[in-house]
């Protein structure tokens, strides 16, 4: 005989009178007037049981479990006592009456309750197996599945194949660093793991698969930060015969599906953005769109004013000042105080801003005298007037600034932006709409220039399709070049980006031009993309989606770490197994390989 | 609008007198009276089209195409004429006359014909992204594609959680040999690819998950076969509390499941054998039942006869004597020939055997004159007696003898069997049956001896259950232990294999403790598994079956390579990427290592 019957969670009313098997694990035991109730605790959730005196083997039994036996009871299920009805539970009318209980492993007491919820990272990744049993990390899991099982029912849907591409393979040093597996049969060579499929999907293409898909890890060995793993998961989808507008299309819907399949959530329309209007109005490429605040472009009449700080920034190479207003923040009582402004100025530092100019609205219709700003006696009336009409600044208002290069005022304003809207103040002023905000970003630049490097970078990557007719600036003016790729973006979050791709060779070889490498470094890197363009290359294009990111922002959680059953450390080691570890000196000479740091060789 | 209405090959006469756009790739291009016939390919299937010289511009851009060009056709679906029906293709009743032809991509010649069958391995996988194109390898990873959607609907409708387990975690020198990933964070370290997600799985039953399974990558770094790839993709599997009967009854009906969904193929009963069944009988724990032929044991009888290999064998330690009976053997005219027993006596030695005895049954009513033997002069009566009973020899046989140590034999002569059941002679005499013969193999010894170490060493994983009860054997008598083992077997081949694991602390100490390990030792290699062992582990147990195998065995292809995209040959090498390559000086700096060979360090 079967050892369960149902679920600890899922049994019901449906089930009053029958008698159950149920196995679970001890969640709590509590004796009460001379009675044991157990609430036993599987995947599907939490049931009542109760264990009588009147059976006294199973009562000594009972007497014996602690938090964590794994256990096996039968029983009849009968409704509870009036009054004592939980509504929290799928199981909370019911209890079941335990006729035989088996312990079917002992478990030490563990190191914390299972439902504590104020576990250090370090405890829970240490003990990430008793971590897993929390009731919120079951169903992180179990959300994680269902959405990567409604994806494949959509792909699947639409002719998508999911075709494996290989995890050893070759190091391109582009991008972000890899990492290596040195080859035990070919002294002095190494494989790679793959950043991304990017280069195999394109060649399935190629080799006429139409469309394909594959949810698979890719790896990365950067330093890493809260949402980034050294390998992470990716839906990678690439299709061919479909232009920018199908495949944004396509996957809009598949979005749109899975969330309503899995969290019942209407994700609505999709905004298309440039990416110029994104930077334009919010100075990110992922702009959340629940702060409903925007920047005002003022570097046109900031040329000539006194104040030092704006004209420069509006006379230099990529200089930027922008107007970020913010409506009620000067309202007196309810408004932003001056305390305030002086923790957003140390904020928007970190992101290289040398300070944060404000005015404060007070009466438009005293004209200057109604402004209160350290710098307006500074900015000249034309100026002065351009900000107020273009911002369409309101009596209350509170007006930040910033003016430095481009770069530092996106990052800096947009991060303030997302600040000040997320506040106790911003929320409180209809500043920030919980909820979805999804959209596309679009138009992206082929290239971006690296002041560092003092060459041009591809912004997504070099294999992306310029805009029709844009391929022959590639050379003459890269900073001209629209490609045709595109960002899927919610809340503020990158879910996933793609493009269509080139699929001409010889237009990829001017791309290799602009980015200067040279015909023989591309040989060699991407030779064999190269060459299977040369052999009827289908239009393709595709897109790939970060599984982890999908899932956090689903459930809430606070790190990606959450969305993973055996996630690394900030520090890329595994708190559970101890990886990476030690390894012996047999093993590094079979693959030809010594350590530079001698004294770390294991002991044989 | 769309680029295409229509994959190419599925155009029938349901679209008579529709205009269709196709994409696809051009097969043939023949000039037949004035007109041009292309034959269009796509991913599923071919499609005529028919340029007529009528429309001036389109004829002259099908003057122009070539062999792969990539082309998008719109034309109107006729009938074709009678006698020209094609009942091979679906699209076969039909042909498109073209309206207009674009060329969206043409193609240098290809290095060969899509079509051409006799193309060498080294061709195929340099060339990888045209072999792929063609039909062949299309359909083997279509179908690959339809057996994991199978199994994932499966394993879905009962319950199956797809959880993902790392791909970089830690080393443990068990087995095969691992792939290793050198740390840049952590000086001296590694990571190491998974050879299985066992641990792991094992680790999610302990955190409740109860069901689990996933279709992931596995790395063995071993030298390679026909059958093996360094990454393989295994199908894991791991449920909590059911018993070995009931996990294998699930198993089974999902193998049954995606054989009937995928090929239409009814696998029928699946016979449960004992491992040392499988051993006396076919001297394999994996036998092929479609061959008719079975070993007879007679070592008990040869331990006094003059025929030394024999007498030597049967009182050896480990020595076995087995008959091997082949029915109509020794026939006149159709029978094997002297020739070819030669043949087999070479083959055999390849399995270490010393010769190949036999004895023709020629006439059983003269007795020892109707046999004909080399060796029957050196058998005693007793013993020829119980050879000729026990294998049920009629006039007409051969049989075939082993006479080694037992590994010796069973290697040898399971090889043999197999040789001859599948030789002409063999499938001629009814002693192959072809079709589809699955089987379980059970009952596995826990421990084998291994000679050279002089130790035990676990027949499946150390992590598997006893038979109840046997748990008291295994630091007593590790050689009577039988474990609660399973392997799927599928015409000779392994399709799959699991067991029921331990979830007792002290039970898996007991195994460590046969197999030498020490509790330090097991504490640093699988000191988590221990440690979560503690905490109220679930009975739990599960399989793994291997992808690759199940699709190859399903096409019929020759090598494993058949049903893989991308795969490495038998030197570990991708001849399309030309991984593993050698990488910079820089990137083994970061990663802590240098090469023994300083000689092969990249010039930067």
């Amino acid at each position: 005989m079967a050892m369960r019957s149902h679920y600890c969670g899922l049994v019901t009313d449906a089930q009053l009178g029958e008698t159950v098997s149920l196995c679970g694990w001890v969640n709590r035991r509590r004796d009460h007037g001379g009675v044991i109730f157990i609430d036993l605790r599987d995947r599907e959730g939490y049931v009542q049981v109760v264990c009588d005196p009147d059976r006294a083997d199973m009562f000594a039994v009972a007497e014996g479990v602690r938090n964590e036996y794994c256990v096996q009871v039968k029983g009849l299920v009968r409704a509870r006592p009036a009054g004592t009805v939980n509504d929290n539970l799928k199981s909370g009318k019911i209890e079941v009456l335990c006729h035989e209980l088996i312990v079917l492993n002992a478990s030490v007491t563990p190191p914390f309750q299972i439902d504590d919820e104020n576990l250090s990272e370090t405890t829970r990744l240490t003990h990430r197996v008793l971590d897993l049993r929390r009731p919120y990390m079951q169903n992180n899991l179990m959300l994680r599945y269902r959405v990567s099982m409604e994806v494949r029912k959509f792909l699947d849907a639409n002719g998508f194949v999911d075709i494996e591409t290989p995890m050893l393979t070759k190091s391109t040093p582009e991008g972000a660093r890899d990492y290596l597996v040195p080859s035990r049969v070919h002294d002095g060579h190494f494989f790679a793991l793959p950043q991304s499929p990017q280069l195999f999907k394109q060649l399935l293409m190629v080799a006429g698969f139409d469309r394909y898909y594959q949810i698979t890890k890719c790896f990365r060995d950067e330093d890493l930060r809260a949402d980034r793993q050294p390998e992470f998961t990716q839906i990678d989808i690439e299709t061919s015969f479909l232009g920018e507008e199908e495949i944004r299309d396509m996957f809009q819907g598949m979005i749109t599906t899975v969330f309503k399949n899995t969290i019942g959530v209407d994700l609505g329309e999709f905004p298309v953005m440039t990416y110029q209007d994104a930077m334009h109005l919010y100075g990110s490429d992922k702009p959340d769109l629940r702060v409903n605040l925007q920047f005002t472009e003022v570097t046109d009449v900031m040329a000539d004013v006194d104040f030092k700080v704006f004209s420069g920034a509006a006379t230099m190479k990529n200089g930027r000042v922008v107007a970020l207003r913010v409506p009620g923040g000067s309202v007196e009582g309810g408004g932003i105080s001056r305390g305030e402004i002086d923790a957003y100025t140390e904020f928007v530092k970190i992101y290289g801003a040398k300070g944060l100019a404000y005015i404060r609205v007070n009466d438009l219709s005293k004209g200057r005298d109604g402004l209160q700003s350290p710098i307006v006696k500074n900015i000249h009336d034309t100026a002065l007037n351009a900000v107020l009409e273009r911002t369409g600044a309101q009596n209350g208002d509170l007006i930040f600034f910033g003016a430095d290069k481009a770069k530092i005022v996106n990052d800096a304003i947009g991060a303030l932006r997302l600040k000040v809207g997320l506040s106790e103040f911003g929320k409180k002023n209809g500043l920030f709409t919980a909820g979805w905000r999804p959209m596309w970003v679009v138009d992206f630049p082929m290239f971006e220039f690296d002041e560092e490097a003092q060459r041009y970078t591809a912004t997504h990557h070099p294999f992306t399709a310029p805009k029709d007719g844009h391929e022959d600036w590639m050379v003459s003016a890269p900073e001209k070049c629209i490609s045709k790729g595109y960002d899927m973006v919610l809340n503020g979050w990158e879910m996933g980006g793609g493009s269509v791709r080139i699929h001409r060779a010889d237009v990829q070889q001017k791309v290799f031009d602009a980015l200067k490498i040279t015909p023989e470094e591309a040989q060699l890197k991407f030779g064999f993309l190269l060459d299977a363009l040369q052999y009827g290359a289908p239009p393709h294009g595709g897109l790939a989606f970060g599984l982890d990111r999908i899932v956090t922002l689903m459930t809430g959680a606070e790190s990606i770490r959450d969305v993973i059953a055996f996630p690394k450390t900030q520090r890329a080691q595994c708190l559970l197994t101890q990886a990476p570890s030690m390894v012996d000196e047999k093993q590094l000479r079979e693959l030809h390989i010594k350590l530079r740091n001698a004294d770390l060789v294991k002991a044989a």
